[in-house]
């Protein structure tokens, strides 16, 4: 159920510091240590899950019910919030920097320091449309159970 | 139930073109015009909904029991995928920019051109806790139902 290494463990059970904000049976809410706008929180289940692969369907389902509210509390919260972000890093390639997932939760608002930055080209409907296909055979192989 | 200028809406209805990966009675899934990545698909919710605000709590729990699904998949479709972001912008401010709510799902490889910039320090926990209790002030103003 906990991993001895994790941080994120050790704030769901209580042995580190945290600035919480949320706590039920499954997950908690706690603030962000490198806050990219004051408000920024993280929804984490409390028991250890790597990410998307192995957590359970129930348990993420009430990460997400929890970050749905808390960003609606942002906006209620007197804390400058103009927008949310949701962002989720599954995976190192992804950004993932602590391997306890976590659902990350942000006010956003005019001016603030975060930047995203990609290649926005618009692709071929044919293009879409066979990566579409690769999509749906993925769906396929899990429902298969293949890995 | 629809919005005649939004094009999710007119997707969602048949009348536009989307490159479909997945769709029930209150969800669609199609491939993004604009990919990060190939794969990269959006989640959207059939009726017109703008944000986090509108959005009903089941129907956003289905939005993201698909992506949690489709974010699985993608790992099984043979496109390229070593990692998996998910992504909500809910207003302007968060870089929404199509006002009909969709949850990003994209895949994430070594060297792909998406980055994301912020200012990453750590904030001091007497910081974190008044932010904290900000957050929870605003969840009390949420289970009243003020604004």
């Amino acid at each position: 159920m906990r991993d001895s290494g994790c941080i994120f463990c050790a704030i769901a059970t209580g042995q580190a510091d945290a600035s919480i904000v949320y706590e039920d049976d499954s997950v908690i809410a706690f603030m962000d240590l490198q806050p990219v706008t004051p408000g920024h929180l993280l929804v984490v289940p409390k028991t250890h899950t790597v990410g998307l692969e192995d957590l359970d369907e129930d348990i993420g389902i009430q990460i997400w019910k929890v970050a749905h509210q808390l960003a609606r509390a942002l906006r209620r919260s007197g804390l400058r919030c103009e927008g949310v972000n949701l962002l989720l890093a599954d995976g190192e390639a992804a950004f993932q920097e602590v391997f306890h997932v976590h659902l990350h939760v942000f006010p956003r608002f005019a001016g603030d320091p975060f930047r995203i930055d990609a290649d926005w080209r618009v692709h071929e409907r044919g293009q879409l449309d066979e990566t579409a296909a690769a999509v749906r055979g993925g769906v396929v192989a899990l429902d298969l159970g293949s890995d």
